[in-house]
């Protein structure tokens, strides 16, 4: 789970360095082995995908070095933690194209990697050997919006940020947003059933998307892309294309349901004295706020520091506290939010529940007080790698993790300053609406033995809340191993009877998930 | 689908005429054969589930005529349009008795009818022939909730108006509310996908439902309750068994994100001059209502007029209108509400958008508001039967199948005043907010020709405009054979090819949904 170099939050392919520089993913991961099941890539099978998709753009041919664009950002990620040894990027441009590919492919046993913004993080849109990458770039049109209902239909390979400014052309707000809007796109947001900073308002996409369109392995074109807030005719299937991160079949277009964008929002930052203050206030703003509490956000006083001094920027509270946290409201009257959020500041700082807070009511201040929150991930690479979990947990219990985690490598006397230590420090944040912590040992550089303390430590302590250990990242290649510290047994047997039922040559985004 | 007799808006099994008065369902529908795969119960049989379950409570039995308790009402339904042939009724008292249940079944090809609280519309919770009735009544237990995130875990048999006020108590509010609200159980509206009252407001059971624990058919127990909002580790399997009808398996427990109960609610109920007007107040609502907008319903003016002649209730309006509607607000601060209220009602009067309305702000007033919506299903009755259609049609197109429907009718010389006519009124009313009609037809009693003018033709008008035939009632025996109407033939594979999955022999509810 180490992050070597620094993450770049906008995602995307345009990685700083070279992607040659990144280690194989196959080193890295020296017990996955490429299945020899698989056929290894010809030139005849390469004549096939030129002839098929025509246009050059279409594919990027390392088998007869005739590559009209460079692979390798195909072949890494953006956190230049995962690198694959494709000779083959295809990006159909419909599905009837992309019908085609997989229908050959799944005859020939050729296997595929479905690949969207390729902004994950547990190395899902990335081949680990050889694997065909199937880039659904070409794919990015709106296809409708229906004023009335809300409904937007569009291309899996839309960008999450120009389908949200579409709709906000059109007073509708996506009901998903992340740090990697820039570059995610939303067959992919769909795929690894992404959560992010608006679950807590508009709920998860099992719920908000409508329709999908989709093509299985044997080239099957799944139209299941209703606009209909109710359908109560069959199983509904189109859930379990979400979140099964492209192992049973990859996503063309989705429907979804977006909600009217609000006319006021505001933001309050505070600091508090504890965890249990924490819980307090987020407990006081789901009375006081209710229905327009968007966002609440829990950011260690670490987590701060390390932003403050990466960035330089002035922190937004004079003193310092040993937590922070972030607090959105969403309405459509601006004049009874500042009412409402004016009531719950001031009773949350008269019961002494936060010690200081401040308030943004401007689009700038706004950016400026979340920009403490999203730029977390940017700095924590800072001084090396850094080993991120995702995990869902109890709110009570949801920050003992990071103590007890700080305790366990303090003890093995791993964390200190200067070169001698290699843990800068352990730090939490995450989206404590939805109980999903993120925690993040920021570290000098790959340390087995730092390792060894973290897993299955993590997993472990997390398996005996019942929480997840993958909140919203996914399982890609990094879960893999570890989905039974979250899945019990009978659960894993249904999973693999899914995926034998979708892909039963298995040539979907072999190494990962399942 | 038609409905004879007056229908109970409380569901249940306590109908007023005996139940053996009452149509069987392979009368009705003489092209359902039983499948000689099934096995008769024998004697043998029962003694194995008395023997299992213990308690004489827990059998009912019409095999050895020792039965304790009248067998009928499991039989048939509210409607009292449906009525099976069973001889033996269930009433496992946990999952562990269930798995020991279906697994014997499942060896000896004992077909089987999962049953909830039995207020279905569409024959889904009795028997066709034979099959075992399973009742989920004994297991009724609320088995946490936890009021800092909200999430109630409940067994199945649980009856949803129980869990409602036992949230109620802790200023929380079940995500999902309906006329049966007093019968159906939690575990049947997860198993049926029930749509409802709050879906506007709080989305459906596929974003609110965090976990379920079910028993498969052939014994396997399937522990799946989470109750974590995030969790991505693997295909979210649990989304295939809400909608499901118990045809894959029997939910036993739900774990459910509730929302915190709102301080204020207000009711409006208005007057409008046509459909376009009634559209218009909608999109006005969306916006000026926004997020304390918690359900906009459209009711006809024949509807009311029909509960005003049958109920002899003053109509809530000195005039008389085409179309009415009911918007209900719910927040937490009620001058903020009453203000947006206010603002809306002045913004939809002055601009003639309504034509008349009246406001209730106190609970008495709330419900009377609510019971000319409500008591429509209940009127419906009063002249004989009832033609029932629950279909999701594009907003803009929703009411002209009420207008076209009627013309038809009109046009075959089928609709009017005493006895000649067979059909006494064609009317509408449903969800606006989803975009879900109750297209009603009723009638004087059966007629072969009504019948004839009315289907194929609903069918193939909804799915002209990609509508749904099933919006939030389900399959059941009465849709089974339309679903291909909004269900393309790739889709009817994939839902067979989960259905063998799930249950290689078919035993759980047969002639039914698939």
């Amino acid at each position: 789970m180490l992050e070597i170099g620094p993450p770049n939050s906008k995602g995307g392919l345009d990685g700083p360095a070279p992607a040659k520089t990144i280690k194989f993913t196959s080193e890295s991961y020296p017990n996955i082995k490429r299945d020899s099941k698989f056929t290894k890539l010809t030139e005849e099978h390469v004549k096939f995908f030129k002839e098929l998709l025509g246009s050059e753009s279409a594919v990027i041919d390392g088998v007869t070095q005739d590559a009209t664009e460079d692979i390798e950002p195909f072949n890494s990620d953006w956190m230049r933690k995962f690198r694959g040894h494709t000779q083959l990027v295809l990006k159909p441009s419909n599905k009837e194209e992309l019908s085609k590919v997989l229908r050959y492919c799944n005859e020939n046993m050729l296997a595929v990697v479905p690949q969207g913004g390729n902004s994950g993080l547990v190395g899902g849109s990335v081949p680990v050997f050889d694997e065909i990458v199937i880039n659904l770039q070409k794919m990015n049109k709106i296809r409708s919006f229906d004023e009335i209902s809300g409904v937007l239909v569009a291309d899996a390979g839309v960008i999450l940020e120009n389908a949200d400014n579409y709709l906000a052309e059109r007073n509708h707000i996506f009901p998903l947003d992340l740090g990697a809007k820039g570059s995610c796109q939303i067959g992919g947001n769909v795929a690894t059933n992404a959560g992010g900073l608006r679950l807590l308002r508009y709920g998860s996409l099992h719920g908000n998307v409508l329709g999908i369109e989709a093509v299985l392995p044997d080239g099957t074109i799944v139209d299941d892309l209703g606009t209909l807030r109710k359908n109560n005719t069959g199983y509904d299937l189109k859930q379990l294309f979400i979140g099964a991160e492209g192992t049973i079949g990859i996503i063309t277009g989705v429907s979804i349901q977006c909600a009217a964008r609000s006319q006021a929002v505001n933001v309050a930052y505070f600091g508090l004295e504890s965890y249990e203050k924490v819980q307090e206030a987020y407990r006081t703003a789901k009375g006081q706020l209710a229905e327009i509490l968007s966002a609440f956000e829990l950011m260690d006083g670490r987590t701060q520091k390390l932003v403050n001094r990466v960035t330089g920027k002035k922190m937004p509270l004079e003193g310092e506290y040993p937590f922070y946290c972030l607090v959105e409201t969403s309405g459509s009257n601006t004049d009874h939010d500042a009412e409402k959020l004016q009531a719950f500041l001031e009773h949350v700082m008269e019961s002494e529940i936060v010690l200081d807070g401040t308030l943004a009511d401007n689009q700038t201040q706004i950016k400026e007080l979340w920009s403490w929150r999203e730029g977390i991930t940017e700095v924590l690479g800072h001084e090396g790698g850094v080993y991120k979990y995702d995990l869902s947990i109890p709110i009570s219990e949801l920050y003992d993790l990071v103590n007890d985690t700080r305790d366990r490598l303090t003890e093995a006397g791993l964390v200190g300053d200067g070169p001698d230590y290699p843990v800068v420090d352990v730090v939490g944040y995450g989206h404590m609406g939805d109980a999903n912590l993120h925690l993040n040992i920021p570290t000098r550089g790959f340390s087995k033995e730092v390792e060894k303390q973290l897993e299955p430590f993590v997993y472990e302590w997390v398996q005996k809340r019942n929480g997840s250990i993958s909140a919203e990242h996914g399982l890609g290649v990094t879960k893999k191993p570890y989905v039974s510290y979250s899945k019990n047994e009978t659960m894993m047997k249904l999973m693999k009877q899914i995926k034998d039922l979708y892909d039963p040559k298995g040539i979907m985004n072999p190494y990962k998930y399942i």
